[in-house]
């Protein structure tokens, strides 16, 4: 069992998170509008797991991120923005299909984001991964390169290998029909990750995609019974619970500005794993995940110019 | 044999030209820049289909578009503008896909654009596109449909339905790798539709990636040689040469002033069946074509507010 009051057995490793997954641009409209208007979008960096890779490092952790993007300028892009972060993309890989893209037109109603998956899913099992991922304390993914293959494949591999050395698996269950085929029953997919993950993190959102709508302390025990070793349930202005399957704790949010909502599950995940890392119990490393999101929460973009870990721990009295 | 100076024979229609295949969103950079620094864009209607259709009837004829768009916002945008342009968009398909976005950054070298097709080539054969094909005078497509299916099943049937009801067929031989899948020759395959076409009318660079570099009257030789009745090879500065087989014209180009190449070719096409149309000779036809080319010249953009036909005339003396 993973208990709340100590820091989380980690073994001795090269890597603190290897991150896999999107790493894709997104094109965001400039300004609000109908979506049937002409406008302008903007290029941003973009994609979870990339974001969880840059933050992790600036709150003075180490990270690595395993992705594809396509021979282009769009690919270009996000490698030099990558390396201007102090990421070396040795696990970027190139392929000859376009750099994924999302186009977002923000909109005052829900704005409805149109996905082009290309290059991200094509991301590969090779030598170079395998060895960065037994170097690893933490694999870490969402659903997005399990909606598709060959990506399904490589982190199915990612996952064994995790297992078989020690590595720590944290799964992001995102789900969303849109990222899935309509010939595949997606959310029994994502249930037989769940099973095999040690730390998700579902919103409040993301528990009702899978199971239908329920209260909180039902929604964690699914999560529980399905074999995650433990569940962060995000509430939004309603902080966490967290589960270990035998004590559930309640963790108020610590935002008190909220500018943009964009990136904060990112940013939790990146203040969670850079606390462990360092050695912080689990309820505390919770307890950075949240303060790092309000930090988040301040600004506008998915990534923000974070201080390290020691001066969220001060701002935030933790 | 089409003859330059006799009107082509045409069948007396509800429909003067249809034309079949891309319609689809071009994200173009607001700024000249180096591919990895962050821009913005802005999205026009763009698919050069979609621009002959709109041409033709500002031009004075009668035009229908066949195409496909996604269920989504950048789709209804698209249809937004076909009607604001008084195309009632009867044979426009909604898609379960995103609607195909081109994603182009101007370079002062030479840009690169990344193509995201998706809806686009998921236009099919219906009932309702049999009944405006066999009741239009023209069938236009370009070499996007024919790259992949099922529209490449939906222009095939398309084309013996013409050869069958005496519709003209009217093909862009722009092939480029960049559209076809590495498995196939997509080379050899266009070379059957050239045999199979009334009108073509190549680019040199068409030409050139059809058959390798050679002198312009070998090139219209290559053309003929496959069965194309009539064929057109624009030459940039040069004008055009056209030629049934039996005769080669030399036309010089009416452009005096040349602000943005974009849609110069679709500006031909639009102008050429806009004249064949009204009965002009084949000849007059080619004059008129490289007329309208050298009027959108003059602007920037695909698009252009084009005069009527007419006023054309007036204007280039013909």
């Amino acid at each position: 069992m993973l208990e709340f009051n100590r820091p989380l057995a980690l073994q001795d490793k090269a890597n603190d998170v290897l991150t896999v997954g999107e790493l894709l641009v997104d094109l965001i409209s400039e300004t609000y509008g109908e979506d049937h208007e002409a406008s302008s979008y903007r290029k941003y960096f973009g994609g979870s797991p990339a974001n969880i890779a840059m933050n992790v490092r600036k709150l003075g952790a180490r990270s690595q991120l395993a992705a594809a993007v396509g021979a282009d300028g769009l690919g270009r892009f996000l490698l030099g923005h990558l390396q201007a972060a102090g990421i070396e993309p040795a696990f970027v890989e190139t392929v000859q299909e376009a750099t994924s893209l999302v186009v977002l037109t923000k909109s005052r109603s829900t704005p409805v984001p149109i996905f082009y998956r290309r290059a991200d899913y094509r991301l590969s099992y090779r030598p170079a991964l395998e060895e960065i991922a037994k170097q690893s304390r933490f694999l870490h993914f969402s659903c997005w390169p399990l909606s598709m293959n060959p990506s399904r494949t490589t982190v199915e591999r990612l996952i064994e290998l995790a297992q078989a050395h020690g590595v720590r698996i944290g799964f992001d269950p995102n789900y969303h029909p849109m990222l899935w085929s309509e010939e595949e029953d997606g959310v029994e997919y994502v249930k037989t990750i769940i099973g095999r993950s040690d730390i998700v993190k579902p919103s409040d959102d993301d528990a009702e995609r899978l199971f239908g709508k329920d209260v909180p302390d039902k929604q964690l025990r699914k999560f529980l019974d399905l074999g995650a070793k433990l569940v962060i349930l995000t509430l939004g202005k309603d902080g966490a619970l967290a589960s270990n399957g035998a004590e559930t704790i309640r963790f108020p949010t610590l935002a008190d500005e909220v500018s943009d909502t964009t990136g904060a599950g990112d940013a939790f995940w990146s203040g969670f794993y850079a606390a462990l890392a360092q050695g912080s119990t689990l309820k505390d490393a919770i307890s950075l995940g949240l303060a790092v999101s309000a930090y988040k929460l301040k600004f506008t973009g998915a990534v923000v110019d974070l201080p390290d870990l020691s001066s969220i721990r001060t701002q935030y009295g933790l």
